[in-house]
């Protein structure tokens, strides 16, 4: 079966396999005992969506779909329904629908209602099949409590709902199909609680499962960026966190609600009680210089490796280090995977500018790392434009960890000290934090975020101050970044467009 | 010693350890006696020049300047004289030089001139040493026959010399320097001579170590491009031949002398007599396809390679094949040594544009190939957009000759049918014509260009004809190609060149 371009797809089952697997591994590894865990925290990607029957079925285990795209895990980075969000986009801004604001000003082709708008319009049989649409986080707590309990974290940033305000009305859904119109009540189901909140208590088979105690209480689903907020022990305003990973999130609190565009989500009380918490986006970080390392590392380049005990992400950063700001002559848009923030645009691509027949692998590398450096600082700008202050940089997830010569890219390129979650698993704190809120100080755990984050998370001692004359080569770098960003995000030059037209016209593929 | 930037270099002794070794054994292998050889002739890369003594004498073999950079052959592709090229632009309009038309509107860094200047004033005791600076090529002749005689070739396309207007005039060089006024007369001696002329002959010292016979005459030299025209039977007008090889030169005859912008060098009778003869060239094209393959290959993709017995050319060859015109969505511009026609700039660099998550190398691999043929295209146009005609295409060099799915690519992007030279060396073969006229009938050779060729040179059975469906959908991608190529050639938008000035920053290198 073809998939569309720009499909991402999961199966669900492999994230039970995994609990199964991994948890009571974990424990043991950890020499944890059953009676010692006292809340349960799961933090997921999204939006990452599936259809389920009225029991939680996924309908791709359904003999009948199990080989229909639509009927599979459409993971967050799934970008197919570029269409659906441009549409809904156009509209929303000709009726002056509320809840744009609270997005920046756009609707990104990532979220649940793009999603569920297309397996309408493409698997209609699917789409009707579907008893609810859900968030792959929601579905796993449900599965290990028995509740369908959604969370407030995921229906505010990728399910256009606000506390306020409630989802998008029927007569705007009505508008892009009739039956459309009652896509909240027909499958958004299940009460929407916030973050810390305990969803249910651990089932008995998924306790004998998992080696754990029934009943054990199983907080709310997190996503994984805002997860790597707690983890990385921020609970204030004016400190962005990275959440550096395949893909990076940005997030950070402020005191006062402002309206923001090109940011991808505002939403009130999101992570911390009493702030507005502004999420943005780069849709492709890490996966680009996997895009680069594993198909474009040439033998030789494989071997030195090899000679000096090093993987090819560890010797690739020993000689990337080696370049000197500036003097690789190139510059990347690093929009491998389209643009999140600020353009929330999947029609963008990747470009590089400025190869020579003497540029060498490892200066394409380092131009990779810095275009996403430079992405980030555009993100950071667009906060502080719009009076949204970020003062210092914290960053947490796998490159945070293990690319010192990243971090110190992002501390040159951005001028802003960086701060390191102490856990390599900053995200995976943060579900545990929830966790712990969820079980209460009663059960040995906490009452709120701050007081867990006290104690249970930290940062590094070792700090990512900038380096002012690598700082003003990169203010250069930066003003060039900045024009083409602009020159190709503004379609002044469409390329980028034109030319994903005439490849899905090459590949028979006509986009609706 | 450090190298400036652009720099490239050769070693003149290499050239005659060469011809002691090639040749003899050329002989063996082609079973041919030394009596059968009727003339001598050679083609020679240019505009390649290096400084000698009074007797020929290279001044890098001197003790002294054996570690000298600006003592060495400065080979075609040394770009690093492009300031003083662009000093003698901007005076050369400003002061109405009647050679400008003959040059397209522009000099060119690769030339005898600006790479001159720029031995006087970065290596002055290197320059005042010189009794002469000559073409390699002129000095290969000479060190055969004993003979200074200077090709109208390479003279007229690269040393700014026209048999009726001569060379530029000594008011013009003295603005440059006080000691370059008198640059010809110093430096330029020799008679020039026009192509298909007896230099001299054989010297009895080199008739012994190359095994022939001495007296043999010894043809002026040419410019290889200019050869492979010859070698590819071409003697009319409307017929644009590209010499493909690491760069790619584009000639065409007209029988009227039109002044055209953005051609490389216009000289009459500069091939065939009778006809004005146009150049124009791109300063990489197969040197990006190697920059390519040699660096950007994985291991994976090489031992497939190996294991269906092909060269890693042959094996991206097949692999790019699969891939349907625009299917990739990418798109290069050809600048990874800068743009020679129809810009006539250094500063500019690669781009590539359109990559994504999914991009393969193949995928790669193909868009480099696509962005030379959009930028012979970007030629031809620049040539009928000025009255001068080109109805066909004929092909010489290694990559015509190896490469069809190249071919079949300038076919479609060009919309015009390619003949192919049916030797491999066509410009060896234009060199071999060149030397049958020099001995004339009287010893079994030619009078004319015109009789030479059509006993001598032919054209291979199979020409690649244009798909009709491939070429519309290249169209499409050419109108984006030629949409970057207007933005960052004309500096609307300057990245290229800011990101040089700040990578020549940041190397510590002052460029002036």
């Amino acid at each position: 079966m073809a998939l569309e371009p720009e499909t991402a797809l999961q199966h669900p089952m492999d994230y039970l396999a995994v609990l199964s697997d991994i948890v009571p591994q974990a424990m043991k590894d950890g020499k944890v005992c059953k009676e010692e865990i006292i809340g349960i925290g799961s933090d997921f990607t999204a939006s990452t969506v599936l259809p389920v029957t009225a029991d939680g079925t996924p309908l791709c285990i359904l003999d009948e779909f199990k080989v229909k795209p639509f009927a599979w895990v459409k993971l967050w980075k799934d970008h197919a329904s570029q269409p659906e969000a441009d549409e809904m986009n156009t509209l929303a801004e000709e009726t002056n629908q509320p809840f744009l604001a609270r997005y920046g000003g756009k609707l990104s082709s990532e979220w649940m209602f793009p999603k569920s708008l297309r397996m309408l319009r493409k698997a209609p049989h699917i789409y009707e099949k579907a008893d609810k649409i859900i968030e792959a986080g929601d579905w796993l707590v449900w599965q290990l409590c028995g509740k369908e309990v959604r969370s407030s974290c995921q229906a505010g940033y990728k399910g256009m709902w606000s506390k306020s305000e409630g989802y998008p009305s029927s007569e705007f859904l009505n508008t892009f199909h009739p039956k459309f119109k009652s896509f909240v009540e027909d499958k958004l189901t299940g009460e929407i609680h916030p973050l810390g909140n305990a969803a249910g208590g651990l089932l008995p088979g998924w306790a004998e499962k998992l080696g754990m105690v029934a009943g054990t209480p199983v907080a709310v689903s997190i996503i994984d960026a805002h997860a790597a907020v707690l983890g990385s022990s921020v609970a204030d305003a004016g400190k962005m966190v990275l959440a550096l990973g395949t893909s990076t999130c940005h997030l950070v609190m402020n005191e006062e609600n402002i309206p923001a565009s090109g940011v991808a989500g505002i939403v009130e009380d999101g992570i911390a009680p009493g702030f507005a918490a502004y999420e943005s986006g780069q849709s492709a970080v890490g996966d680009i210089f996997l895009w680069f390392l594993r198909n474009y590392v040439n033998p030789a380049l494989e071997e030195k490796a090899k000679q000096a005990g090093k993987d090819i992400f560890a010797y690739f950063e020993e000689l990337a280090t080696k370049v000197h700001a500036g003097s690789n002559g190139l510059l990347a848009l690093d929009w491998w995977n389209g643009n999140r923030s600020t353009l929330m645009d999947a029609n963008l691509s990747g470009l590089m500018i400025g190869l020579t027949l003497a540029t060498r692998p490892e200066e394409v590398y380092r131009a990779l790392i810095e275009s996403t450096a430079f992405g980030t600082l555009a993100i950071i700008e667009n906060h502080t434009q719009q009076g949204i202050a970020i003062d210092e940089l914290y960053a947490g997830g796998g490159l945070a960890e293990k690319n010192a010569l990243l971090m110190q890219i992002y501390a040159d390129v951005t001028g802003r000290t960086i701060k390191v979650a102490a856990s390599s698993q900053a995200a995976a704190l943060g579900a545990a934090i929830a966790g712990s809120v969820a079980a209460g100080s009663e059960r040995g755990g906490y009452d709120s975020f701050k007081e867990a984050i006290a104690v249970m998370a930290h940062i590094k001692e070792k700090i990512y101050i900038p380096n002012e004359s690598n700082h003003t080569v990169y203010k250069k770098v930066y003003t060039e970044y900045k024009k083409l960003y602009e020159a190709f995000g503004s379609y002044t030059l469409d390329t980028m467009k034109k030319l994903r037209e005439i490849r899905d016209e090459a590949n028979g593929i006509i986009k609706n």
